[in-house]
């Protein structure tokens, strides 16, 4: 398949995903009783759109389109651009930062990624501030399921990946309990873009599955507290060691659009 | 003069300009009717103390004393570290983010660092959430005018290198109004010595100068909302692009301690 339909193709998914992740979350702010809605900026490469909802305290969820030149020492790092820092991205993010305290920090991603070479990247995530064993169990399950429907290797393997990325070395911290991820992945186009659209749909899925169980529950001062500082964690992971962020800040992205992911309040002790 | 005697000298200073800041702002909090004080808190390398007061809703004043190897990469940017990565460095660092959004966030660093070389830096610089002009004249005036003391060329060329060191790039703002700041000072260790004392004492009489002036002044819903906003820009720069940070993280400085800089509680839209 020639490079630009493929693009058009993970571009054309990521865009439909936009639109099935904020008709979700809509649809649990409705459940929820509140009529808010996503907010849409649109911007010369794509288009955010943010919620500040009952449910979702913040949420974003950006669709981008970015075709540009690497700067030279960012593209160092960056497969395919030995002789040529031209790239061409899409991708779909998204950040949702719950109001309960008890429903976790979910976090989503996939891109497409073409220089002289092309590969797919993302993963899911999620940040509880409250420990829940059985939200652990059930939601490593759910992504494991899907996992093997394409390879029985990946589960592992990109479990591991998650909990080494999402890791706040200078505080010998997890961000999270970890999830899936993986980068540069370019093993075979039509399998690797049927995994990535599970990936999407199960996060899809996950979020309702999630939030509804415990969106209803009452939540103390104290157990708010604590998400507020567990969001002081997520916040220095995002500015010092997001490849995303980085990525974004480093291709000509929207500072808007990339630090949509940057939760409503934050604190430290 | 030997460095082993630089060495103590500087570090002596620090340590005293801990307890001279600390008792500055803690009188501070006594004229507003408040008896709230700083916790110590002692590590292996040196001793931070953090107060939550009534003027002061978060501030921390860090001394430290850190003596090791630079890791190999951070090495390469730092004088004197070709065939030997071994360090010193002492220093205090005091970052105040007042309650009241009408008083500026303060800050503050002075060091001294010996590698193969050694040298002095540091800076003072403030970031106020509310537009004062005259704040801001006072408060660059009182700053010229102890540079000029020294060398007639520090005023400019530090102010300058401020306003090119506190500025967020992605968001294609500076932090705040500037000041001064330098580093890898090494022209003449007793005219340096006595410049950076002077650096330490300047701040001291702003803290008082500038709180005094606003901090009985009621605010508005509004003017705090903006003063969190503009917390999260503070977050931003500290953990994206200080230099500070990176410094202390790399060199086995206590993480608790570095981000005693971070504020109270921050906001993003």
């Amino acid at each position: 398949m020639e490079i630009k339909i493929k693009q058009q193709l993970a571009k054309y998914w990521f865009s439909i995903l936009q639109d099935i992740i904020c008709l979700e979350v809509e649809n649990l702010e409705k459940e929820y009783g509140s009529n808010i809605k996503f907010i849409k900026n649109k911007w010369k490469h794509g288009e955010f759109r943010t919620i500040k909802g009952k449910v979702i305290e913040k949420g974003g969820v950006a669709f981008s389109n970015v075709i540009g030149k690497f700067p030279k020492e960012f593209a160092k790092k960056i497969p395919g651009t030995k002789n040529n820092t031209n790239f061409w991205s899409s991708g779909i993010s998204v950040v949702l930062h719950p109001r309960n305290p008890k429903v976790p920090a979910m976090h989503f991603n996939t891109r497409f990624i073409s220089t002289q070479k092309s590969w797919f990247g993302g993963g899911i995530d999620i940040t509880p501030c409250l420990v829940d064993n059985k939200e652990k169990k059930n939601f490593h399950n759910e992504i494991k399921k899907m996992c093997n429907l394409h390879n029985k290797k990946y589960y592992i393997k990109y479990k591991k990946n998650c909990d080494e990325y999402f890791y706040l070395a200078h505080r010998k911290e997890l961000r999270g309990i970890g999830g899936i991820f993986f980068d540069y992945k370019m093993d075979n186009w039509k399998k690797d873009f049927s995994f990535i659209k599970d990936v999407g749909n199960t996060f899809t899925y996950l979020i309702k599955e999630i939030a509804k169980k415990k969106m209803f529950k009452k939540w103390t001062k104290k157990e708010k507290e604590i998400q507020l500082l567990k969001r002081g964690r997520y916040t220095e992971f995002n500015l010092m060691y997001d490849r995303g962020t980085k990525f974004g800040l480093n291709s000509g992205g929207n500072p808007e659009a990339i630090l949509m992911s940057m939760p409503p309040v934050a604190k430290w002790k």
